[in-house]
C-alpha cells in the first residue's frame, strides 16, 4: 500500500489526509504546531479547522518534517501557498529524486508571481509534479458530499497515477494536463470571490454577483490564454466549477472576508474575523502585476487591487465595475462574428 | 417617446414595464386576467407577481390585447413562453409589418421544438425580432439592484436600439449577433437548475452542485453549437451567467421546483407549492428531444427527463451523474492534447 505524506493539517489537508487512509493507504499529516499537533493526537478532531469531523486512528498526525516527508510515494502539500516555499527548502534534503508532489495549495507567489509548480521545480527540480483542484471545500469532502476534482499533469502517467491514488465512490477525480490552467484556475478565483463577496456586503443581489462572476471568468482566461494555459480549462470543474462554489458558498473563506469588507470593516478586521488564512489577498497582488506583465486587461482583478491595497473606496467598487462602456458581450465574439453581423 | 406595449403582467412583464417607464417611454402593460388587471390598476401593485413594488402611475395596465399590441414601437413579450404562439396568434392581425418583438420568454416549444424566434418567425413573418436574457431577476431589478443583460438580434442595428431602450444605470445591455446561442441559453439553464434544486433538496453541498452547473453549462453549449450557435455565448451573461444566478438563488422557481423533488415531494406538488410557472419542467422535455434529433449526449437533461416524466427516482439520480465513468475532465481538450501528453 502507497505511503503518503500530507504537509499541512489546515482544513484540506485533513480532509485529504481522512479521505486517503479510508482508502486503506498509510497516511502520515505534518502539523506544524506542536501543541495543535498533541492536541489532534488526543482528540482525534482538528477543531480549529475542521470541526466535528473524526480523524482515523490511521491517520498519523506528526509534528516532524523530516519523518513526514522521508520515504514516502506521494507528497501532498497542503499550506497555504505562500508558506510553499519555505516548506519546500526545509524538507528538500528528504526528497528523493522522482518523488510525486502533489499539490493543493491555490495562489500565486508575490514578487515572484510563480505558479506553485515553479516554485515546486525550482527548489526540488526532481520531483514530478501535479496539481489536484476544483469546487472542493474541506468541510464537504469530509463529510462525503459529491465532489469532482482535477489532477493536472504535463505527464500523462503521473496525472493518471494521482487520478487513483484520490478517486473514492463520491470524490471523483478527472485529469486535465493544463497544469498552468488548472494553477491559475484554482488562485485567481479567490480574487473575483472577494469582489462577489464584497458585492454580497454592500447588499447587491444575485444578478450583480452573477455578472461579476461571469466577467471574473472570462478576465481569469484571458490571462491564462496568455500564460500559456488553455482557454477551455476555464470552462471546466477547476475554472468555473470552482469559482461558483466560491464564490457561492459561506464555507469560502474568501468570499466571507469579501462579505465583511464590503460591510465597511478593514482589511485587518476581516482577515481576523475569518481567522485562516484568506489566500485571495495575496492573490490579488499577484493578479494586478500578472495583468500588467503580460498586458492584459482585468477590470476586476484591478479593482479588488485598489481597494485591498490603494484604500479606495469599496462602496463604488461593485457599480463602477458594471458601468464599464463596453458594448458588445465579448470583445471576441464581436470580432469573430463583426463580418457577418 | 417610443411607444412599448409589454405582452404579459407576471414577475419579469411587470419589472421591465416599471423600468421603461422610468425611462419616460409610454408603456402599456397587457395583463390577461381581468380581475387581476383591475386589482392592479387599484393598487398599482402586482401582489401575485411582485409583491412590495410600487407600479408607477404612467404604465398603463390594460386588458385589451388589441390596444396593447397596436401602434407600438417595441412589443416585449413576456408570457410563459409556451403561451408565447397563442399570444402572437391573437395578436398578429394588430401587429405591423417591421414591428420590433423583443422576447423575454425563456422556453422551447414541446413537440416542435422551435425556439421563440422560430415560432415568431413563423406566425409574424415580417417583424424583426430580438431576445434580451441574462442573470435577472425580476425581484431584483425591480429593486434597482445591478443588472446585466444581452440584447441578440441577427440585424445589429436592432440589437443596438433595443439596447439603447433598455439601457438603464443600473440595468447594463450589451449586445450579441447570436440569437439561437442566447435563446438556447436561457432556456436551458432552467432545466439544470431543476438538477441544481434537486441537488440541495436531496442534502447535498455546493461542491456537487458546482460540479452539476458546470457540467451542465457544458451539455448546453454542446447542443447549442450543433445547432448553430456560438459556443462563446455559453461563456457569456446570457449563458453560464444566467446558469449561475439560476442555480444558486432562491428566487429562481425553477431551483425552487427541484428542492421540492429532491425532498421527495410530487412533480405536480412541486409546481403547485412554487405557484407560477416552472419553465424547466417543460423544457426538459424539449431538451431530451433536442439531444436525440441533434445527437448529443446530454447526461444532466437525460437524467432530470427521467425523473420528471418517468418516475425515475430521485435520490440516485444526483450520484448517478457522479459516477458516470468518464476520466478525463473534457473530452475536447484531451483530444487536442493527446498528442502533446
Amino acid at each position: 500500500m502507497e505511503k503518503i505524506g500530507v504537509i499541512g493539517g489546515g482544513s484540506w489537508g485533513t480532509a485529504l489526509a481522512i479521505l486517503l487512509s479510508k482508502k486503506g493507504y498509510e497516511v502520515e499529516l505534518w502539523i506544524r504546531n506542536k501543541a495543535q499537533c498533541d492536541s489532534i493526537n488526543i482528540s482525534k478532531e482538528n477543531v480549529k479547522y475542521l470541526p466535528g469531523v473524526i480523524i482515523p486512528s490511521n491517520v498519523r498526525i506528526i509534528n516532524d518534517l523530516e519523518r513526514v516527508v522521508k520515504n514516502k510515494d506521494i507528497l501532498v502539500l497542503a499550506t497555504p501557498s505562500h508558506g510553499v516555499r519555505n516548506i519546500l527548502i526545509n524538507s528538500k534534503n528528504y526528497i528523493k529524486s522522482g518523488q510525486i508532489i502533489v499539490n493543493v495549495a491555490k495562489g500565486i507567489e508575490n514578487e515572484s508571481l510563480m505558479r506553485i509548480s515553479q516554485v515546486v521545480n525550482e527548489i526540488v527540480p526532481k520531483s514530478k509534479y501535479a496539481i489536484l483542484s476544483g469546487p472542493s471545500h474541506a468541510e464537504e469532502v469530509a463529510r462525503d458530499m459529491p465532489t469532482t476534482v482535477v489532477a493536472a499533469s504535463r505527464e500523462k502517467d503521473i496525472a493518471n497515477y494521482v487520478q487513483d491514488i484520490f478517486m473514492a465512490p463520491k470524490f471523483r477525480v478527472y485529469t486535465n494536463p493544463d497544469v498552468i490552467g488548472v494553477e491559475l484556475g484554482g488562485s485567481l478565483k479567490n480574487v473575483i470571490a472577494l469582489g462577489a463577496g464584497i458585492s454580497d456586503g454592500l447588499g447587491y443581489g444575485d444578478n450583480t454577483k452573477a455578472a461579476l462572476m461571469t466577467r471574473g471568468i472570462i478576465e481569469m482566461a484571458r490571462l491564462g490564454e496568455k500564460m500559456g494555459a488553455n482557454y477551455e480549462t476555464f470552462a471546466g470543474l477547476s475554472g468555473i466549477g470552482d469559482l461558483i462554489v466560491t464564490c457561492t458558498s459561506m464555507h469560502s473563506r474568501n468570499r466571507r472576508a469579501g462579505i465583511l469588507i464590503g460591510e465597511g470593516k478593514t482589511l485587518e478586521e476581516a482577515i481576523s474575523s475569518v481567522g485562516m488564512v484568506v489566500e485571495g489577498i495575496k492573490t490579488a497582488k499577484s493578479a494586478y502585476e500578472l495583468a500588467d506583465k503580460y498586458n492584459v486587461i482585468m477590470p476586476i482583478a484591478e479593482e479588488i487591487y485598489e481597494v485591498l491595497y490603494k484604500g479606495k473606496d469599496v462602496k463604488n467598487s461593485v457599480v463602477n465595475l458594471m458601468l464599464r462602456d463596453k458594448k458588445h458581450e465579448m470583445e471576441d465574439i464581436a470580432k469573430i462574428l463583426n463580418n457577418e453581423w
